[in-house]
């Protein structure tokens, strides 16, 4: 599943976006919707790459047995998302650049699997490296 | 500045949608982005009120003194936006016919002022007795 999430990230950064993406998948492993931070490509702050999935997934009665897949630790209102709308599982690329509330979903009954994974890590350092005022936009860091 | 976010949740009820309205407001007092949920007009999960405000303010390097003002408690998603972004100061409409992390933001740091309006009240409960079903729709609840 994770691979889904990494080509996202991977096509926000050919667009000259910011490399993380996302999907969410339905209880029966099918992709509701998939994407990634469209912050430079829409001029729209409020696209992580995890609300761009849950935008695509349209309306949905329930997210009971769900699993939103991401390439980085999902940040504060990322993982409000997923607490509010009952996601059921949060699977993550890498939490070592930035780790955002993935314990908090945790503490409030959300499983979380967090990869480690050195092709996500990789991604982000370099494009932290690169791009620093545009990471710390990102996450509204002054 | 209440006024401006229950202008808008009327204009969301009008076109058929969920009232709840919100407005972003910079440490000056202008409006930075206003704008309500958009589940229905635009079947959009995403946007929420207050969410639908943040985009409407577009990029912005710092939120640093702002103040999000909303017709109802932000949820979990709205809350986490609030935090994470470091909007100052949030407003509240009312908060009793659906509370959500404004007690965490307070404790985070986050200036909450919560009105208990009953306009606002009174918008909300006639609301969720004619639709049920799109109200727990929206806040994810099975």
């Amino acid at each position: 599943m994770l691979a889904v999430a990494v080509e996202e990230a991977r096509m926000g950064l050919a667009s000259g976006g910011i490399p993380i993406g996302a999907a969410l998948f339905g209880g029966d492993g099918s992709v509701w919707g998939r994407g990634h931070n469209r912050r430079v490509q829409d001029g729209d702050a409020s696209m992580h790459a995890e609300t761009s999935a849950f935008r695509a997934a349209g309306r949905r009665r329930s997210y009971r047995g769900t699993t939103m897949v991401t390439t980085l630790s999902p940040c504060w209102y990322c993982s409000g998302l997923v607490r509010q709308f009952g996601i059921s599982h949060v699977v993550i690329g890498e939490a070592r650049t930035f780790s955002g509330g993935h314990p908090w979903l945790e503490e409030h009954g959300v499983t979380v699997t967090l990869l480690d994974d050195p092709a996500c890590v990789a991604m982000m350092e370099s494009f932290i490296a690169e791009r620093p005022e545009l990471w710390y936009e990102d996450i509204g860091q002054d």
